[in-house]
Order: C-alpha cells, then sequence, then structure tokens
C-alpha cells in the first residue's frame, strides 16, 4: 500500500462521494477482476455509511458485484481522464484483459482480495446490500461502507484539499460522451 | 417564466445532474410551499429519466412530497450559495416562512402550481415512483422526470457552458457543514 495512503474514519465517508463525483467501481468474482466507470454514485446513510450506484445489466462487473455480493468505489483523478474514459467504454465481454489495457494497475489492502485502482484520490470497500427489487428494477445497488482510504495528498483531516494539491488531483464529473468537468475553487457559506 | 428559462428535451434531461451537483428539493402541497438542499441526488435512469434523492425523516418538504406525489429538483448557482446553505439549515417545521426568509422566490411553469426556485439554473419537474420499502428503510425516494428547463445562459443546446458563463453561473457541491466547491474547468477525453 502506497505510504501515502491513509484510512478514513467510517463516519467520515460519505465526504469522499458529497461533492458528486464520476467514479470507477471495481469488483472481483471467482478469480476474475474488473471495474467500470460510473457518474451515477451517490451516498445513502452516514453511519454506517452506505452508498448507491447504478450497474446496467449489461456491465460484466455487475455479474462480479452480484456473484461476490462486494465491490469498491472509487475516485478517479483529472490525470486519470484517459483511464476513466477507457473503462467506462470497454468491455471485459469483448476484452478479457480490459483492465490493463485500459492502464489499470490494482492494488489490494492486506488480507483483502478486493481490487483497488491504483493511483485514485480515494477508495471507499462496499458490502452489497441485496434490493432484489430494485436491482432488477431500477439496476439500482446499495453498498454499505466496510473500509475506506484516501490519499492524504488530496483527502486528509476527514476534508478534501483540492485547492491546495495539483491540479491533476482534482476529482471529474462526466456529462455526456467524452465531456467532463473538474472540480473547482473551494466556496463557504455561513459561519463554517 | 424569465425569458432566459427554455424547456430542455427529456432525452438530455440527466445531463443537468450527471456531474453532482448539491440541488434544492421542493414540493408543494395542500396550499404549502416549500424548499430544502440536498447532496444526494443523482440520475438513475435516461429515458424515461429518473433520478433519486434522500429526503430525511426530520423534513417538512418529504411530508409535502409523500402528500403530493410531486416535487422539483433545482440547481442552485454559485451566486446562490447563502440561500442554499440557509435552506438547507432552515427548517418550516420551526418558521412557517421559511422559503422567503431564506431568500427564495419561486416562479411556476404555466398550468402548474409546482414552486421552482427563481434564479437556478436548472428544474426538473418530477412525479414520486413510490417505493415505499426504500422510503422507509433508506429514506430513497424515486422521481421521473416529467419536465425540465434550464437557463440558457449556462445550459443550451443540451450542454452546460460553464466556462463560457459568469462565474456565478457554477454548480455548487456540498462536502459538509459550510463548506462546497464550485464546478470547475471542461475537460474532454478521447475524441468527443
Amino acid at each position: 500500500m502506497d505510504r501515502h495512503i491513509l484510512p478514513v474514519p467510517l463516519d467520515k465517508a460519505y465526504r469522499l462521494l458529497n461533492h458528486g463525483p464520476t467514479v470507477l467501481v471495481s469488483s472481483r468474482h471467482a478469480g476474475v477482476d474488473n471495474v467500470m466507470a460510473a457518474a451515477w454514485a451517490c451516498a445513502l446513510d452516514f453511519a454506517p455509511p452506505k452508498l448507491t450506484v447504478v450497474l446496467d445489466k449489461s456491465t460484466a462487473t455487475r455479474a462480479l458485484v452480484e456473484g461476490s455480493g462486494r465491490f469498491a468505489i472509487q475516485l478517479p483523478t483529472a490525470g486519470q481522464l484517459a483511464l476513466t474514459h477507457a473503462v467506462g467504454n470497454r468491455s471485459l465481454h469483448l476484452d478479457p484483459d480490459k483492465p490493463a489495457n485500459s492502464g489499470v494497475a490494482f492494488w489490494r489492502a492486506e488480507g483483502d482480495e478486493m481490487p483497488l485502482v491504483a493511483g485514485c484520490s480515494a477508495w471507499l470497500a462496499c458490502r452489497l446490500v441485496p434490493e432484489p427489487h430494485n436491482q432488477q428494477a431500477y439496476d439500482l445497488f446499495i453498498g454499505e461502507v466496510t473500509a475506506a482510504w484516501a490519499d492524504e495528498r488530496v483527502f486528509r483531516d476527514g476534508h478534501w484539499h483540492f485547492e491546495d494539491a495539483d491540479p491533476r488531483w482534482r476529482s471529474i464529473h462526466h456529462i455526456a460522451g467524452g465531456h467532463f468537468y473538474a472540480i473547482g475553487e473551494p466556496m463557504r457559506a455561513g459561519d463554517a
């Protein structure tokens, strides 16, 4: 594990997703690793932290999530734009080496085989909270966050520091096709 | 209706939410209008467009949504940061004039009483897709978008133009407390 990657307390994990970044969804089942891009991921609860993510029935990653009952959500950086676009447009169904061919290297937390995408800014390991009706009718999956980590060069002490970090650390926010925005400047409201 | 507010085709409505902005949720029931802030709103489907939003049981707006079966999601701008923070921290339960006291003025689409917050960049009128288990267990509400509009000074021809608009039009993305980020600069991946 990279020395810059530090655990994030679970009660602060929602902050990793609260600003609506596009994410990568990874999973592993029966020895197969995969990862896809998803713009439709969202925090759902604080404690225990939960999140939602939409996984289309055509995706290979969805089958790994359903098979293993686990997945990870991670935040690609502006420096990983091409990687994000690649994993969002290739399929393991057509390319069995999709992760490597998309420029993805995985790291693993100690004692866990869950594939985590190296170079991201934050990671949330989740167990699937099975809700068959949501999954079938809406492609909507609920995860409970069981562990979280962030790269302290951009998230530390429970807060993002995009404004002090190299711009390549900024989160990316997909609109459509190849069109994204990077997160911008901080704003303060009230006394906070 | 302001001359700058134009309808958004429903097949492009997901683009209003795809980059994960913090939103305002408004509703009206039995003659009562209200509005709250929500960071946990997310696109769910393209056609017909659907979205999810988390509405805590303590909120007065939730009761209006459950009573009327309708709500609107709108995107506050950087220029509305104080308004957004105010409607996120006041309650109609304590202040019956919460919207006005938070600086909110409503507009209405022709033939519809749904309160829409003036000055936002985009609006999505929704009918509630009742899912009692999700609502009770997760505070998770699903809406089908029935109409959408945007201010053409920042969204037109199916695309955001944050980079060409006055910075006060930028969407805002909540982290925690009074800490937000504005959306930043565009990025292009692939051939798009």
